[in-house]
């Protein structure tokens, strides 16, 4: 626990409800309480805790598609776990209710052995309304990816250049599809969420989620983007987590199964999982989906997902494989996750605790929790200021274990 | 039929099938395959046969969200209606599909007390995928409009003022809402799709939905452009068919409501309804909905719309004044429907029939037909090259008619 960062003092949850604070409300709302995507103000916290809520609102979207099938029934065996407690990594005790504000959530869905054993919401939170997943959309790629090579479809060891000739000269130009999968890429190309200068931004840009300033001639897509990335240092060594790498994951995707990712997801996932509501993907200008964070669903259906995973919802070696986890030496030697994430490792873009714990994760608190052992799933959405899970895994991490606990005790 | 404008050579509508041309195909799609909202192709033919079933992902939407019940069953009585045969107001004869692929169709849903008598689609068209409806939307406006006026929430001779305070120094400082609501205003605005300098495109882009030209200094919402219409004539007299008076429309109807519009179009109409799939909005940046003509909606969702007003969704009432229509006077001056709509007028954003006939109409050939003597609904979502309905019209009413006879005979 040597390397955890400590707690700033974060604003209060309570009274930063956007609710309360009246983001966007009013015919239209008065200036001083417009969320926009022209100024950023939808990745700005506290306006964040409207706009993560209504992402579609901001920018140009593909639907994932739910089938036509009534959703399977989700039985409801409501229990009283307000009172189960953990202790943060900080050492502090905080009940279920409390760890769950601690960490800004808007929604929130326990499911045990398939029954909805807790859901609530916060805020804009809503049982049928989508809130953004960021990188958790990177374990849907992932996945799909994983599948793809199971049935033979994509061979995971192929140069990515094989799949798209397009990379031929860029980083990607000798990394293999398992490479990609498992974010082991030396790339020039830097995700510090607090850094002006960090690559993402200019990622961002190029795909349109953030605005182009005047006179601005970079990229206008992402594939435009992603040509120009040039190596640095060595592919394979080490784990550097990077979302250029599960964009072009998509990319690779795409290709291989001849369709939109959207389509995709909505075929090979959504469908099958029986999801209660459409799942929306953010695009670029040319109409590529943004695989690396761009999706947004309800936390129902996000545990619905994971409840599909647990039991069966893909080909056994799959999972597996999965499960097993990636190279924990390499993860373990990645600064930024060691010091909450002891022993995890990462494969296909999930998260894999030494107990076989399979987590997706996604900037400011997004979280999905697989606990095949507990047979308990845990879909959690959140608008927390600080965009590394670093600084909510340290409430975050001990709260679903203590409730995964609970349930199977 | 003196006045009907004559009928130009248009495009085969086979051959300019979107996935025969191959429109947004590949990972990404190749540059001469781009559909995109930067260059406004997306708004031109035959590009367009793809754009309009995909409208989301071009512009920012807010979702129009459906119930959490199952939708109720339609019933399926498929008939053998293709023989079905009508002449147009040229003097064609056509057969049923022949008059839908004349017109561009791309889905089509036939109702006959309340059963799917036929439902087909075209190129993009898909039962679940959403369709542009364009100024279909202004009906489901002043329907909310006439239902908040019927309960005593909306007074239909208060000054707009009065309810949008804002608009007090516009051309709408002296009109009542029902004059909104009958399209009876004197502005300043013109809508000549054919006219690259007419107001609908300073409009458009305040409302996000046309690019910004570099340099663009103009409005940037919906609300800055309508504060700043003049008023030209008197507002009474003449029926003048204008989507700003819509959009005005809309921003009565949030401030009676005190609800966002696609809020209230899903608490009020698309929940009671039924719909099997949320439908979406346009908003501008904002967040404010672009009520003149916003929305996207599956042609069976639209179609189940009908039926629902046709059987008492609204209060008997609210459908009777509808019905009953508005000016035939008034409407007849309108150089630019007296053709193809001899005898009708226009009600509370509705096109009434001489018979009683209800219908929602959008550019491009969007249609919704309610027959409630012979129980007939028609819903027909449509790529038709030219904007202007004057030029589909001559194939569709006769067509329309064609099907609602052969059905009750």
């Amino acid at each position: 626990m040597s390397h955890l960062p400590p707690s700033p003092a974060w604003p209060d949850p309570v009274a930063t409800d956007p609710r309360l604070m009246g983001w966007m409300q009013g015919s239209p709302p008065p200036p001083d309480k417009l969320v926009r995507f022209a100024d950023g103000s939808r990745m700005r916290f506290p306006m964040s805790r409207w706009a993560f809520s209504h992402m579609r609102e901001f920018l140009p979207t593909a639907a994932i598609a739910r089938g036509e099938e009534p959703p399977p029934a989700l039985p409801r065996r409501p229990q009283p776990l307000d009172k189960v407690e953990s202790t943060t990594m900080h050492g502090e005790r905080l009940t279920w209710p409390q760890a769950l504000l601690r960490t800004y959530f808007d929604g929130v869905v326990v499911l045990h052995r398939g029954a909805v054993v807790h859901e609530d919401y916060f805020g804009e939170g809503a049982p049928r309304r989508e809130h953004a997943l960021f990188s958790v959309t990177k374990s849907f790629v992932g996945l799909l990816a994983a599948m793809l090579v199971h049935e033979g479809a994509l061979d995971e060891t192929a140069p990515v250049p094989a799949l798209v000739p397009e990379l031929a000269g860029s980083a990607y130009g000798d990394a293999t599809v398992r490479e990609v999968m498992d974010m082991r890429i030396g790339v020039d190309y830097t995700e510090d969420y607090t850094d002006p200068a960090a690559s993402i931004w200019a990622f961002s840009r190029a795909g349109g989620m953030l605005p182009e300033p005047p006179g601005y001639t970079g990229p206008h897509s992402l594939a435009e983007y992603m040509v120009t990335v040039r190596k640095q240092g060595e592919h394979g060594p080490a784990f550097a987590y990077k979302t250029i790498n599960t964009q072009v994951l998509s990319w690779v995707v795409e290709r291989a199964a001849g369709r939109r990712l959207a389509d995709l997801l909505s075929a090979r996932i959504w469908v099958p999982m029986g999801a209660e509501c459409d799942a929306s993907m953010s695009i670029d200008s040319h109409g590529a989906a943004f695989g690396g964070g761009g999706m947004s669903a309800t936390v129902r259906d996000l545990a619905r997902f994971g409840e599909w995973l647990r039991t069966g919802g893909v080909p056994a070696p799959v999972l597996a494989d999965l499960r097993r986890g990636g190279d924990r030496a390499a993860f373990a030697r990645a600064e930024m996750f060691r010091a909450t994430l002891p022993g995890w490792s990462y494969r296909s873009m999930w998260w894999v605790s030494p107990e076989g714990v399979l987590m997706a994760r996604g900037i400011h608190g997004q979280s999905l929790y697989i606990d095949f052992d507990a047979e308990v799933v845990i879909a959690r959405t959140a608008s927390h200021p600080a965009a590394s899970n670093v600084f909510n895994d340290p409430v975050t991490l001990p709260a679903f274990g203590a409730m995964a606990r609970a349930l199977c005790a």
